[in-house]
């Protein structure tokens, strides 16, 4: 073939694509996640990136249409999932009569949002979302259990401290029409979402531009920096003898959501009420949930959610309430790895790398498949080079051991292992060589 | 919202939706296979899903090109993957530098085929890849490599008897060739691989059609229909006394990767010598592979695969000989429901569902963090409810215990744990109960 013919190999722009030692720790986080999810029993959905594009965009604002990627193949309209909330909507409308509810469910997979390609925002992502569906109701346990398997997550993720700030839409929305001031909730809560962004006296000029007077900007401004703990928080709520039955509801839900937190045991250290935490507009309707790493602030909200009145309006009359959240995983690991906190030692899921330093090879391939029988993940290096090259080798590769098979041990059928981290060096017999390793590689 | 705008939920024809617990053998086999493909060290690769339909389409014929999903961006043409193969081409070529060779990688991930829907076929569907590349050459004792972790596949995914098929397609083009009836390779080809759906007499009559002597169909057809072990097969070949240096090449290959798989203690029961396996026409340029379910023949090859001289001709001058082979699970769990062999006695990954009959949920929920922490996956189905009505959720969600905590158990700090599937009853401290169902469960 002729050389001037070859394709420039290229991915396009805004696709994130990763070397196999970030591949390896991605996977691991992945694998974490879903891990963390089955534990509270989530069942595992996944439903096809393509779907119709009338059911995709059923809700879809123009933003979201605009950045779909749509296109016809035959006669049929289509689009691939922005996201897999609504296609979980779908699934639900769909297979109502199937399903037990509370229906827990959790979902990994990569959505698509075609936008303007900029550093740390990709248009192919992966979500990680749990939520849990109920029908006509759904109790308050399920927003504590939301916020425990959040904390497990990011327990088991080991990415540092974090902490969950949690909230109740309903008390900033109550408050606000207590204020007298109703027709400015939409303003006032996109305010409420840029306060940690912008700092307080920003916020408070703000909101004095929206013709709110000075007393009510320092009542608002007091309720939303309140760092107290929980119970404290709800306490203080109480004392404002606030009449609002929007606020008073609020108050309630978070309280009750909050003993549940506490009868789960999760961690005062990793969950905070922030009534701060607005989180946009239109969707959420009560509990909502804003997760950060504490030593990195400047990442914002790595995992959030929150609850819903109805999640499938546009494809069932029935009502179906819910709770979930959503963790974006291209977008943190990109962010962690720009941070430099991704460990990218290793290139290899291998753990043990065996060198047959003799012209049989037999030997060696015979406990490669005994090691590989027990759940070891073992690679033979079987290409003619010296020791020293082969644990050059093993050591770029960044296995844990390398497994020296030569003529002194072929005749006493023993193993050379080197700990490649520690240098240290053990002769083994074969056969006590799985218990060794099973030992150390825990 | 009106009801006559409601939007009908469903999904595309040729798209496969799984119930909950028909997802959670699925990605069960899937875990399956990833640990498989982990234990002999390849490293996962995942590339996006929509790359630019140049470089896709490079070498794709009219066939492949028509059943692309491919559509415009902006300005870009853009196509959804059809295979792992092309990715993997263009990921090597493009970081050739950055990669250590021999470079062994598995991919396992969603590939769209705008094919015309029907039975068992999909347009967007699972391929499970492994591949070796080699830099300028590979020996072949990665082509037994690929065998066993086939062999270690299936053996893990326990879906009854198998037998990898091994061929080396040099030996038929070889032997075709010695023939005197080269011009007609491709013919005959198509011919073997139709072998065995056809039967011998159709094979032989079809033979004799393309003007081939009886003698020379008689020989052939004595060639494909050996059914020795793989010593007695070689030994055989050679004593063809051919001097066809292709058929030579491949007794001799063949030969080679024999004895691998001989030091690899890969079961003989679990894999033959096929000389009949053909492989299609244009990719594979020596070993190939099917593997079968011996017990169900008709679905055919379930993952199959082979060597190629040259991965990434269209993107690079590098020459990347490698082998490989793909899984094809969404069919092959299709295949599998069918026949009514996947298990789905399970609604949910949750181990243990927690039942309290008082008032009090605080212990419960704390018993249900304990088990958490303890990656025991646990749930609590806190709605007031009788424990008959209880007991029969347990059952059917298809959980392995229910823990039963009512007021003799809170004073008593115990659990009474019923064994779902046994019925067996015990009650236990709490203090014991991570103890005794870390053993029950295993």
């Amino acid at each position: 073939m002729n050389n001037k013919n070859l394709i420039k190999p290229s991915i396009l722009p805004g696709f994130m694509e990763l070397m196999p030692n970030e591949q390896l720790v991605f996977n691991s986080m992945l694998r974490t996640i879903q891990e963390s999810y089955e534990l509270f029993g989530f069942v595992p959905l996944d439903t096809p990136i393509i779907e119709r594009a009338e059911v995709l965009l059923a809700k879809a604002g123009s933003e979201a249409t605009k950045q779909t990627y749509r296109f016809k193949k035959g006669d049929t309209d289509q689009a691939l999932r922005f996201d897999l909330t609504v296609p979980l909507a779908r699934y639900v409308s769909q297979h109502f009569r199937d399903l037990i509810f509370p229906f827990r469910r959790y979902q990994i997979g990569k959505v698509y949002r075609g936008e303007k390609p900029q550093k740390g925002r990709f248009r192919e992502f992966y979500q990680c979302d749990v939520d849990i569906i109920g029908k006509g109701n759904l109790d308050f346990v399920n927003d504590a259990e939301i916020l425990a398997v959040t904390y497990f997550t990011f327990n088991r993720l080991g990415i540092g401290k974090f902490c969950i700030k949690l909230n109740n839409r309903k008390i900033l929305s109550g408050f606000i029409e207590d204020l007298g001031i109703k027709e400015q909730v939409a303003d006032v809560m996109r305010l409420i979402d840029k306060l940690e962004k912008v700092g307080k006296e920003v916020f408070i000029k703000e909101l004095k531009n929206l013709n709110i007077n000075s007393d009510q900007v320092e009542v608002l401004t007091n309720l939303l920096t309140i760092h107290e703990d929980a119970s404290s928080t709800i306490k203080r709520l109480r004392e404002l003898k606030i009449e609002n039955n929007m606020f008073k509801d609020g108050v309630n839900e978070l309280e009750e959501v909050v003993q549940y937190i506490k009868y789960l045991d999760i961690p005062e250290t990793n969950w905070k009420i922030d009534l701060s935490v607005a989180r946009g507009l239109d969707y959420y309707t009560g509990t909502v949930y804003e997760t950060v790493l504490v030593d990195y602030p400047e990442l914002g909200a790595v995992c959030s959610g929150g609850r819903y009145d109805n999640l499938a309006e546009y494809y069932t009359e029935e009502k179906l309430p819910g709770v979930g959240i959503s963790l974006g995983l291209t977008r943190l690991f990109y962010q962690l790895n720009e941070l430099n906190l991704i460990d990218k030692h290793s290139l290899t899921p291998t753990k043990v790398l065996l060198l047959p330093l003799t012209e049989s090879l037999s030997e060696t391939f015979g406990i490669a498949t005994q090691l590989r029988l027990r759940s070891i993940p073992t690679e033979v290096y079987a290409h003619q080079a010296s020791l020293t090259k082969k644990l050059e080798y093993s050591n770029k590769l960044g296995v844990e051991y390398a497994g020296i098979i030569g003529e002194k041990e072929l005749k006493e059928s023993s193993i050379t292992l080197k700990n490649m981290k520690t240098g240290e060096q053990s002769n083994i017999k074969q056969k006590d060589l799985v218990t060794f390793l099973k030992t150390k590689l825990g």
